[in-house]
């Protein structure tokens, strides 16, 4: 078990109180053949993929589509589960515990929020290296996109 | 946002802390053609999935394995992800996002810590109820087993 300390403002005691992981979302937002990356305002700088924490009495999909709104001005669509990450050394800050969701991006792209900057990558484009463990969770969903595509291909599942 | 508000031990002030979602897992323990559900100790009382908190530091993993040893006594191996439940009210005692796992559930199942008494129930006669949005969670799971089935009974995917 873990403890947050928080320093009375009034006395300076420290208080206690039991620690929790902190929940996020990060969203692969597909648009033009590509994915948004966003270029990161505050350390870990470098590319990553769109998204933050979620907000007490938010669910996660609202999450993603608040995120997606305020980093990238897109509204998405068709979301879709990815997958949990909550390796606790996935993000050296603090505990995180992101579920990803992939999605239709819509609108003119523009960064804004904690993004500096953002691109539209190509999948063959993609940086060598991306913040956090985004790099694994881009290369998750490629392979199920890719494990997809075959039985789209092969008429065994509706595209 | 919302803020948790502490009260200092020493002085009485209320400290105020940014406040997130609590992160949870639920667990499908499949054992003898049937799964576990565990009767509560505490409220809301009734039948629930096994499931808990999940500790600062751990992976959702690890906390589906130590929740399913603390409450069921089984050891679980083959964990899927059969998605997220993050509805603000799916609790009504605070907001908690829900991972969910199936699993196979190996050993003697014995209730423990937070759970009553526990029983194997057989898909046909689980209980018209559960507690929270267990029954959606088990309903959702049952589907897409039956896609999984149906897929592998037509030669599509590998049992």
């Amino acid at each position: 078990m873990a403890f947050n300390t928080l320093t009375c403002p009034h006395c300076g005691t420290v208080v206690k109180q039991y620690r929790n992981p902190f929940p996020t979302v990060d969203i692969i937002i597909e648009l033009n053949d590509g994915i948004i990356l966003i270029e990161r305002k505050n350390p870990p700088l470098g590319w990553a993929l769109p998204g933050g924490f979620v907000d007490y009495g938010e669910s996660l999909e609202n999450a993603a589509v608040r995120e997606a709104k305020e980093e990238t001005s897109l509204d998405i669509s068709e979301l879709r589960l990815v997958g949990c990450y909550s390796d606790p050394l996935r993000d050296h800050r603090m505990h995180t515990i992101s579920t990803v969701f992939a999605a239709k991006g819509n609108g003119s792209p523009q960064a804004a929020d904690d993004a500096l900057n953002l691109k539209i990558f190509q999948w063959h484009e993609l940086p060598e290296q991306l913040c956090f463990d985004h790099k694994k969770i881009v290369n998750d969903y490629l392979e199920k996109k890719a494990e997809k595509s075959a039985l789209i291909s092969r008429g065994l599942l509706k595209a």
